[in-house]
């Protein structure tokens, strides 16, 4: 049993240094991997195949909200990129650079795009004249490509991939409602797939995109109490449309400027989906999103019969639309069993000699370690109700997590003695004023996260400065 | 009816002007569009959705085949491109260098991807140890960059989407299956879903992959007459495994070089799709890749009850699973034929105040115009038997292109008359020596596309020199 337990023990315990652990998770589950490129990362199959399930249920998602996906180029000429002057004030000095194309020297300095907005803003002024040709709901799929000086697999890296949703239309309604419905989007498939719950809110002026009018986000929170922005939705107003000239003739003939949006996420998710249900045994996937969701382990498999019947199990699943597989390496299945459970794998099914001649095998679960009999003939029905408990439990205990880990603070002492001592979301009214944002993250290092769409008068006054309050604020050590 | 013929007129017909029509096609059928960074290509959502449906069904093959997807970085630093001496020589000419990153100039340059052998070979030196470790069967979907001079809509561009396969083993012989399976793999895919017949062969060593043993290809023949590399599949030996140092502990304990394959096809075989398929009234496109397979318009759609007809229709196709559409603008039915031609749609339903009555609707289609009324009950059905009957026969009509171009030539006079006159691939034999492959371009342009792998001796003396013959060739212009 001693070879059973190695892989396990190379993993630090989240209580004892998360950080480490996360690190440890990455590695043991063998999702990523550093490359020699500074900053830049290496997703391996296991965290690839992750993001290919959420990028296959999202996209379905976008689809029927009437996305259309598209593929512009990788690289912004610098003169585009000046166009907007926030747009290019907040992402120029994080840019990467190409100064040479094959043996030339390029007359104009290419960047690497670290987001897309000023080539979709070039495209749309081309293709939209009038107001028939609105709304433009596009989409692309693609790695972006920001210069960071400290990186941590998943969360921030040089490069990393995304989608990002470029809309144009005719008014400022409509834009307003369709970032809205993106973060919704957004927020009802972290729920639903990731089992993840998000507050949902509108940055403040400080914490918006550089360009933006204003940007929502769906906050969610680790399991160490820290903030992860998970997704943000961009409305832009008029004010790419005036400085790309995107004008349309609208029904009375007159021209108008069009109304922008732009929302994203990335491979974040996986980090987030890392830190909120895994623990010390490893990654924990819910259901809807692992890439292996049941996993058939049999015991004592040289005694006869043990074999087939594992693969028998195995195919049913398989049947089933389970994404299933079946581990038949000369491993002690205790080893086995860590291993799977390092990767995250929903179910494991159990099948050693004494189960085949009951025609039963045992089921356990990832996430609660609850095993269940069941007749090899019903595996595939039995795992399919466990998977639908186990995604709805996950979110249930995330949920739980989530509301036990908000606290309201009423004073600045109430509010620095809560950063200290309690990790999680703290509620505090706020003044609208920049300059308590700031005292507040240089005294505790915690930001305001969102204003949150549900807003409550839980004081008068602001939190920081007791001046007369206006918003209601989420407050938090993030990611 | 002025406004009907309008989306065709406006293109070149294939005869008069073949390079012209394709643009056109391109353009008009709105598959791509050009950006302001030179050689760069925006892919736009007719185009994206018939690259989504390759990918999607190229993918599940290559899932079914045991590839598994990884993402790697998008950067190469310049001495990891330099390790092997072939390849660099290959690609250095023609890559994009980032030369600074934020506000630093970078201690060593990193060229933008053109190809990912020297990053695969970097993660395998890392992760593969010994035999237990190996196969490794890794895949990525990605953009690659090469910095090409003149460029054309998806068939050369300096920024284009792929997918790039890249394959460790422990032996030679495992290594030259697999190159051999993929090559299968995108031959009866083209053939299946694209209906575009690959001629498979090897390339002459000229012809091969920077750092490959040997390279492998599937070609297609374009409506005009020229040939179109669509894929290749190489295999490296162990050169790369060299340069890199990827060794693993075989079983009986000694250290052995891996064996390495790579393979991709990209987005020119959209550029295959519409130059096989294409016809004067614009694209064409196979039930199997079309992104809409049938499209629904209303014939006096003001007329009561047709748009209800023509929904219902709409909805019972959705229903069954087909990918269809409904043009309720206020566009004339003869435009809204055209503009569906032009897009490649396989079929389009009309549906008037008549057919209605009747109970009735016509199919018509796009490669053929031949219509066909059905009951509407049975519309679903019926499309989906005519799109059956339309994917075999635009193969079928593809095949007998293909084979009705090919000529055989004996001698060198001939060779160079039948290139001149017949447009197509010539077969001709071919002593084995570059000297004659570099002839026969300076003389006629053609080039040495494959040695078939159904080699046959058509002749004893090489058509170009006249020295015994060792190898049967397909010499073709190509693009």
């Amino acid at each position: 049993m001693a070879q059973d337990k190695k892989l396990v023990e190379e993993i630090t315990s989240m209580d004892e240094d998360f950080t480490k652990w996360y690190t440890d998770v990455v590695k043991k589950a063998e999702l990523m991997d550093y490359s020699s490129v500074k900053g830049c990362m290496i997703i391996r199959p296991n965290g690839y195949a992750i993001w290919e399930n959420i990028q296959r249920q999202l996209d379905a998602r976008f689809k029927e909200a009437g996305v259309e996906n598209v593929y512009l180029p990788l690289f912004i000429p610098e003169s585009l990129l000046q166009k907007e002057k926030d747009h290019v004030e907040g992402f120029a000095p994080e840019v990467a650079w190409v100064t040479q194309g094959g043996l030339e020297t390029l007359p104009e300095r290419l960047c690497v795009r670290p987001t897309s907005e000023t080539l979709f803003c070039e495209l749309y002024s081309k293709i939209v004249n009038s107001y028939r040709d609105l709304p433009k709901v596009y989409n692309q799929w693609c790695s972006v490509v920001r210069w960071e000086k400290t990186t941590r697999p998943f969360l921030r890296s040089s490069e990393f991939l995304w989608q990002e949703g470029h809309t144009v239309h005719a008014t400022a309604e409509e834009a307003e409602q369709r970032t809205i419905q993106m973060l919704d989007i957004y927020a009802s498939f972290c729920e639903e797939v990731l089992a993840i719950p998000m507050i949902k809110g509108k940055k403040t002026d400080k914490e918006k995109f550089a360009g933006a009018e204003s940007t929502y986000t769906i906050e969610a929170l680790m399991h160490d109490g820290k903030a992860l922005q998970s997704g943000t939705s961009h409305n832009f107003g008029d004010g790419f449309a005036k400085a790309f000239d995107i004008q349309y003739t609208d029904k009375e003939n007159k021209l108008q400027y069009v109304h922008q949006t732009s929302w994203g996420v990335s491979t974040r998710l996986i980090g987030a989906l890392i830190m909120v249900h895994g623990d010390d045994s490893g990654l924990c996937l819910p259901p809807a999103v692992a890439p292996v969701q049941v996993t058939v382990i049999p015991v004592q498999q040289r005694k006869e019969g043990v074999l087939d019947a594992a693969r028998g199990i195995y195919d049913s699943l398989k049947a089933a639309g389970i994404r299933a597989s079946i581990d038949e390496s000369d491993k002690s299945p205790g080893w086995k069993f860590s291993e799977a459970e390092m990767r995250g794998v929903s179910l494991r099914v159990e099948i050693g000699p004494r189960d085949m001649e009951a025609g039963k095998c045992v089921i356990v679960r990832r996430d609660t370690r609850a095993k269940e009999e069941c007749l090899i003939s019903d595996v595939a029905e039995t795992c399919r109700r466990i998977m639908g408990e186990m995604q709805s439990d996950m979110l249930s205990r995330a949920k739980a997590h989530l509301q036990s880990h908000i606290s309201d603070a009423h004073d600045y002492e109430e509010f620095k003695k809560t950063v200290e001592e309690k990790p999680g979301f703290i509620r505090a009214m706020w003044c609208g004023d920049e300059a308590c944002e700031l005292k507040i993250k240089e005294d505790t290092t915690a930001t305001s996260r969102c204003m949150p769409f549900e807003q409550e008068k839980i004081d008068d006054k602001c939190v920081c400065c007791g001046k007369p309050a206006k918003k209601l604020v989420y407050w938090g050590k993030a990611y």
